[in-house]
C-alpha cells in the first residue's frame, strides 16, 4: 500500500478571474471545472491544478451529497513547480518574456536540471523545471 | 509547447520535525532532501512534496551558485491530494485509524472516485482519492 503520487496541488489567489486567465491562456491548462469566485481547476499532466479563493475555501462550507469537505486556505505566496523537458526551458522563457511574464530567476542546478521562475498574478511563485532536478 | 504535469507540490508547516515524522513515518514518503529547520523534501510518485517553514521560505534569502532562489511562503491550512487505486482507499482509512489519524471526512465522487481527508500535524488538509475523481 503506497501513495502513487500528487493527484492535487493547490495555490490560492484572491483573484481568481485574471488567474484563470493565466494558467488557461499562457500556461495553456485544460480547465476542467469551475464555481464562479470560489475556484477554478486545471488539469496538468496525470494531476490537478487547484486555484481555490482562500477566504472562500477556508470559511465557507462545501459538501457533496451531505457529506462535507474540509476547509482549507492560506495567505502569502504558494510555490508550485511544473514538469517542462530540457528542450523546452529556453522556449518557455522566451515565451513568458514575449507574454509580459518577468523571468524572477533561472537556475542552473549543480546536480542537473534547469528551472525557470516567474510569479501568477496573485503573487505565487511558479516554477517549470526538468525533472531531472529531482533524479539524483 | 506544454507542461507535462505537476513536478514539485509544496505545504508549509510551523514544526516541521513532527511533520517530516508523519509525511515519513505514517505516510510512508521517501524523504530526499533537507534542511534542518528550513525544509523537508519528499518523492512521491514522479513528482516531489515540498515541506516549508514558512517564515524560513518567505523570509531568507536562498540561493544556488550565487543565483537567488525567489522567497515563497504562506499562513494557514493548505490542501493536497495523494493518488491511490481504489482498492486501497479502505486499507488506507483503516491503516490511518490504526495510527491515530482522524478521518475528517470520506467522500463518494457522483462522477466517480473516492476520497478520504485527515490533517497533517501542520493542520494542512491532506486527501487520498483515486484518480477516477478526475477522468470524467
Amino acid at each position: 500500500m503506497k501513495l502513487h503520487g500528487v493527484l492535487e496541488s493547490v495555490l490560492y489567489c484572491d483573484d481568481l478571474e485574471s488567474n484563470e486567465q493565466f494558467y488557461s491562456d499562457v500556461l495553456g491548462l485544460e480547465r476542467i471545472a469551475a464555481r464562479e469566485g470560489r475556484h477554478v481547476f486545471f488539469r496538468c499532466g496525470n494531476g490537478v491544478v487547484l486555484l481555490f479563493d482562500p477566504e472562500q475555501a477556508s470559511m465557507v462550507p462545501a459538501e457533496v451529497d451531505g457529506t462535507p469537505i474540509p476547509l482549507h486556505g492560506s495567505k502569502g505566496a504558494g510555490h508550485l513547480a511544473f514538469r517542462a523537458i530540457l528542450a523546452e526551458i529556453d522556449a518557455w522563457r522566451d515565451y513568458l518574456a514575449e507574454k509580459g511574464v518577468e523571468i524572477e530567476s533561472e537556475v542552473t542546478w549543480p546536480g542537473g536540471g534547469r528551472s525557470i521562475y516567474f510569479r501568477d498574478p496573485a503573487g505565487n511563485s511558479l516554477e517549470i523545471a526538468t525533472s531531472e532536478l529531482w533524479e539524483s
